[in-house]
């Protein structure tokens, strides 16, 4: 699969602005079970959503954290992703897994703590898929910007650029989600940039306002953790929301994209 | 001025939620001229402005930068506000200017660099005024609140909170605007909170999209550096936008605000 | 006194590089009792210390946090370094508390929330006295030696300038001690240079280790919370270090600052 | 080699504190040519140092950036050793490339951007080397020893964790070292922990007063860049420093470490 012939630009997938709808990915934060992903990609489809987002290799800070389900957990995801009509997104964390990972889902995503994993951005520059660039927690938007051409210099340039919360010292939210950067990034690059605001703030109940000021502020759309049954999650609980929250937040949406239309 | 028994839930000016207009306040940094803030004030009330803010007083990181006109700028501005129909806004640097502040202008400003001044958070809890907190540059939102509880224990709670942007690694943008703070803030205290767009990014260019944001996220209004004429600006002119650029702005605007109604 | 003539190179006090010897101000974070400040100013006096800290006017984050005994703290502040023959360090908070604090301390402290408090710099600019300038827990070296512009340009250089860590992400330490901040403003200012390990840490064991980086690193002095009973203080308990602890610390100190000889 | 029998603590490179001697690791940024190398090498050797560090395999912010010799440079690097009896130290940046660099190095080095790359950490817990932890640069003291915490669950703990500075506001330094690492891991690990002076402020004037300040803060060694011909290096050139810079730090040195014996 990394020596296929590159051409991102006749394919369905390709991204390149301006969108003609906003984006909208949701899902887990991980692949927990089976059954959980089914019922939530039932629930995301009916609400209109396109995208599935799950994990199933996850960077966790500490060994001792779940660390995912693997081949199993890439197998869910596409079986619901293909019996709901979703398209699929997940975290690719080692050089090792792209060609699994190719296998089974239809976009990969970088993490904030690979963002300056370089040898990985390389290899991704030799897929045939598009790559979610997350930007590094502590990562200037510079060098975010460096780290994507990393990825254009191998041939692929179907790019998404992710701003997901930076470091700061403000502890009331798990980052500080810097909306600035989507204009920024958007001048700079010909990329699409969406917005993740459950990573960002970690507390599901910013979720809404930050969604629809990512919205204003231009982004092309969002990444958002939800789940049926948000409780009984393995990671992530605290800032993941339900499908009604997600229904709630995405009637209001088209007000706020037509201002930029 | 100081003594006065506080009324201010009988005044005119007295600021809570919910409010029923958004909030625009606009002008330049400072005082610069007569003229220039006639100009300026007579155009913003053209297009439907209700505050105009202007410095006399300023707080400058080098002691070689210019520091306002003093009194003479506040009698400008009280000019400018009279003759056309604007409520006036000004930063209040020390304890010592407080009486004269509070004869020449109806909304007092306490800038990032003092927030945490709590002689001069003591003094403003006893006047009948309202006061804008700008929150300081590197301050949590639990600092900024305690900040406020200085002027609410004098007896003033007629307090507008004002997120201006954190400081961070990011070199981009002057500060980094943290629009998480404005739900935030909304949940755990009764004052409106608006947002300074205009200091927080440093980039005319960013206000547009970061005004249209902080009204997504819920804010209550916004402070915006704007000028008749901002290439001839004493200070801030790299933030500066114009009349127009206000204008159209302000046109988008309800279709956001109206998703929070 | 404010309006005395500036004679600063010919008193006893003034303060310019290098010194003779490392400068050791201790003490605690507030006088909370007068016997509590003679006990600690008698055992400070029998290990060598020169210079007694103690607050009378405090500047808390919450309103509720108790603020210091005002004047009656001077006099007894006063009254220990007289008793003892120490010099006297106090922080001062309002441009109203300057002619106060000149009669009672030796030295003014202008704390971290008030580095860039310019009109209280202006009016330290015009007195007869040194100056300890502590660093704003958030300001960038070069707008630390701006500030210090702020009082020399009134005529008084006889400035100290005090690293005391700056706001971070790390949340282990309250601060992160900027130990290169040292060489740096030593190398584009005249001033003496100290560091505030207590403030820094926030944690009594890292006190040790951090005096010696300090002097290590260059260091003029250092300036150490210090009581002989931290368990019964009424503020920074959990960073002050005992009298046995602080004579630990100063033991080893000669070995370090002779490698800059 | 990665399923060899894990024996480090037999071995002749096994680290574990106390240290009888502080560790010097000096060397030049990357492996620019061999005959640099060898200059280098035989002048450190000379002054006392014991180990070598060059990089062949870099980590660049942007891919436009010199990438480094590879497995030519790791021959260098070899012989260089060999030659002047200096153990080698090299960075590791991919999984892919453990196997070779084993061959060649004697101490593996993750540098900040790897420190949360996990599969690189969990792949260098099976290998019988020491390694090298470096502080990511916007990651906190807990994260970092839950980072050591994936090697040593692999059964290698035979690992150095290495402070280099930390990003802040402050722009003045590359990095904001973080000295209150060092005792604060060295409580919490039973690593031996050292400092990295010029990647943290990424200048040389100030390698001297933080290599002395690391050790006066208990660091077990240091990590710094020197070379024999500083101005002709294709990278790091500013903070890099000279033989006779590097003997000068390490004379004085002596008079602090003993104050921690």
């Amino acid at each position: 699969m990394i020596s296929d012939k590159l051409t991102g630009q006749n394919t369905k997938h390709f991204f390149r602005r301006p969108f003609d709808r906003f984006l909208v990915i949701a899902g887990p934060c991980t692949v927990d079970s089976k059954d959980q992903l089914e019922e939530t990609a039932a629930k995301l489809s009916q609400i209109g959503v396109s995208h599935l987002r799950a994990g199933a290799f996850k960077m966790r800070t500490s060994p001792d954290s779940y660390q995912g389900l693997g081949e199993e957990g890439l197998q869910y995801l596409q079986d619901a992703g293909s019996r709901y009509n979703l398209e699929t997104v997940s975290e690719i964390i080692s050089v090792a897994d792209i060609d699994l990972m190719c296998q089974y889902v239809d976009i990969l995503l970088v993490g904030t703590r690979n963002m300056q994993n370089y040898p990985l951005l390389k290899a991704l520059g030799m897929i045939n898929k598009p790559v979610i660039l997350k930007r590094g927690m502590a990562n200037s938007i510079r060098e975010w910007i460096q780290a994507s051409e990393y990825i254009k210099k191998g041939g692929n340039d179907n790019i998404i650029m992710c701003e997901r919360g930076i470091r700061t010292f403000e502890d009331y939210t798990r980052n500080s989600l810097d909306l600035s950067a989507v204009p920024i990034v958007k001048s700079l690059t010909p990329y699409p940039v969406i917005v993740d605001p459950s990573h960002a703030t970690g507390r599901a109940e910013l979720v809404k306002p930050m969604t629809w000021a990512a919205a204003a502020a231009g982004a092309d759309g969002v990444m958002i953790e939800c789940d049926a049954d948000p409780l009984n999650m393995k990671c992530d609980s605290k800032q993941t929301i339900t499908i009604e929250e997600l229904q709630s937040i995405l009637e209001k949406l088209p007000s706020i994209t037509n201002i930029w239309r």
